[in-house]
């Protein structure tokens, strides 16, 4: 697999306190490679998720969505080459083994140990390869990196993904790491992709949880790769309280604020990673919308740009179609007048006001779209709605890669 | 450009009393062919039409939908190579100029001349060009057959696409015939494209709007490419009233039904003629939705079937890839419960009450998948809820021809 030309380094990652990371090779598929992952947490970590919207979700999108209601969490455990989705009762009885297992390894309830798996659908996941699986990821605990587990979970991926950040609570610094993977079937509500974030802070699981939500509408839902949903969209964030501070119980908390704006960073970093991976990706691709009617109407319309093929396929060919993005607002179905919208590609307006711009000049658009971060800015001229999407070009790469996948 | 694999030849389509058709050149791009198509119609010639949702329109659109009100037509002047959308108040005086010119030589009211356009946004329809190509058009009525029209007010089409059926109202036998253009930008509501259809049957302003836009929602709006929505999207019906019959003024009328049953034909053939002129298209596909909560929501979850990219690809590549279906299901939104979902290729069942069919053999679904006619069904098992739409697959002729169109 090439790597995509957009990807960016693994950042260094630290160990974080409080939290334990083991892989190993479950087989799931005819490979060597690690595809089990699992992430120890010590007793007190709260947990806070979002989960695919999908109407025929997965069995572990399932377990995750009962058990975050306990608040907290001992374990998650990570299958990848495998999504276990649409698989029955026999998929429900291996997500439930295999996290069973691990609570008997760990010594705890397994109302607190949460699971993901991610890969073809349809196929159950095999209950007695799930078990050795993460009997070997236990066994390896403390020994994987952060590096480690970013590859352990990818799939389709053709780079690691992490981000690291940190922020002060009062005098105690934190820190908030996260991976993610994800490259296909992206799109909002919520990105498809399963998302793990990690921080030292102590952090109680109802703002978790609101950070968690909050950060979740600026980042993972406002990108998409291909339309696409997975039944098996998972974010989990897990708070070990190692770092000390004083706890984060609700907004008004002090550093409640530092923290919210650290997550939703980890969050918008991870999320823009998966927009780089995205299948067939040449180019990256930012949408502003403002102008707009109100912030809902923006992100619909910032949507309707991003899921184009038109658009999309356009951006890929360097081709500064914007007519192509008129018929997207137009598409969109929200309120907008031809004869105030304002369209720019990189810093160079080229339509204004119902028609290209007087004197327009394709050269500096061009030189803009040669290159590979591409910015497309929409002025809708009603209202004061904004709403900032990612997306990535439709190239060849695409057609090859999702054309014959499964075989 | 190489015709599309699942092209049909053209359908042997006589002259229909009331209607004579002009085309000539205007030379909107620098080429030699005919891109300026009249249909001329005799006085008392009834209309109907519908039209783009988008909220982006050309200057054409609006013109259709002030003259409709009128219910009479005289002429229709079809520019193909720009769509004038996106233009201003020079676009717009195009458009105004051209239609006046029109009436001008036909001696009728500019409120019985139709326009539709089509090619790239942005540019302003040339008013020189518009008013000498239609002067030629009209010089030339009489001379021009269905299949020359047809070919006229293309773009990117492949071949050209005309329909004819016959219905009986009481003893009178009356024609209806009709052209179509489009293989991109196309999605429901309604379909992108520009359709054309003239009837000698007699009939009613009001009850040939309702009969096309039933018409309409079973066709037009059934059928996606690439969910892009074009600003110009335009299927206009004209009933010159020359084969005497009594006139059909509403529902209940005599032949009423035998009339509304032909139209849903043509349109059904002339909107699946265009999914077969998709562009990149190898295979056809038709998916059948059934057992939903209403029709509403099965033609809903049957779209997000039709316009996914992993489906669509996965059929390309041959693949049985039925959880992407699955998926496609589980993002719709609508009612849905995964273990009463069941899946087939063709007549093979594959999925069953959320799993794989016990003893599933890929060997007949495979040899399906290898063919060039696809069917997907889909049963959801809670409701009576049914559609039928229509798409094809995602390959990599449409990456190439939509990375490099407009340059």
């Amino acid at each position: 697999m090439t790597v995509s030309p957009l990807a960016r380094p693994f950042p260094d990652i630290a160990a974080i306190s409080g939290v334990r990371i083991g892989t190993a090779t479950a087989g799931y598929k005819a490979w060597t490679r690690n595809d089990v992952t699992l992430f120890a947490f010590d007793p007190g970590t709260s947990v806070a998720g979002v989960l695919t919207r999908s109407r025929c979700p997965s069995p572990e999108v399932e377990l995750c969505r009962t058990r975050l209601a306990n608040g907290t969490a001992r374990a998650v455990v990570i299958n990848a080459g495998n999504s276990n989705a649409f698989t029955g009762l026999t998929g429900r009885q291996a997500a439930a083994a295999q996290t069973a297992h691990a609570a008997a390894l760990l010594g705890c309830d397994v109302g607190a140990v949460f699971a993901a798996s991610t890969g073809v659908i349809g196929v159950p996941l095999p209950q007695d390869k799930a078990v050795a699986g993460v009997e070997a990821a236990f066994a390896a605990l403390g020994s994987a990196s952060w590096h480690d587990a970013a590859n352990a979970i990818g799939t389709t991926d053709t780079f690691a993904k992490g981000a690291i950040v940190t922020a002060m609570i009062g005098a105690t610094r934190v820190t908030l790491a996260g991976v993610i993977k994800g490259s296909g079937m992206i799109a909002p509500d919520m990105a498809t992709m399963l998302g793990f974030i990690v921080t030292d802070a102590k952090v109680a699981p109802t703002f978790l949880q609101a950070a968690l939500s909050a950060a979740n509408a600026r980042s993972f839902s406002c990108i998409t790769v291909d339309g696409d949903t997975s039944t098996s969209d998972t974010v989990l964030a897990f708070a070990t309280g190692a770092a000390g501070n004083a706890e984060l119980t609700d907004a008004r908390s002090a550093g409640a604020d530092a923290f919210a704006a650290a997550l939703a960073d980890v969050c918008g970093q991870l999320a823009r990673l998966v927009v780089r991976d995205g299948e067939g990706a040449s180019k990256f691709i930012a949408i502003a919308v403002d102008g707009a009617e109100d912030d809902r109407a923006a992100r619909v319309i910032a949507l309707s740009i991003a899921n184009s093929p038109l658009v999309k396929t356009a951006i890929a060919g360097g081709d500064a179609n914007w007519g192509r993005v008129v018929m997207a607002v137009g598409k969109a179905g929200e309120a907008a007048d031809r004869d105030r919208l304002a369209i720019r590609f990189g810093n160079t307006e080229v339509a204004a006001n119902g028609m290209v711009v007087p004197g327009y000049d394709e050269a500096p658009v061009a030189a803009h779209l040669a290159g590979q971060d591409i910015e497309i800015g929409v002025d809708i001229g009603l209202g004061q709605g904004r709403a900032r999407v990612w997306t990535c070009d439709l190239t060849h790469g695409y057609i090859s890669i999702n054309a014959d996948y499964r075989s």
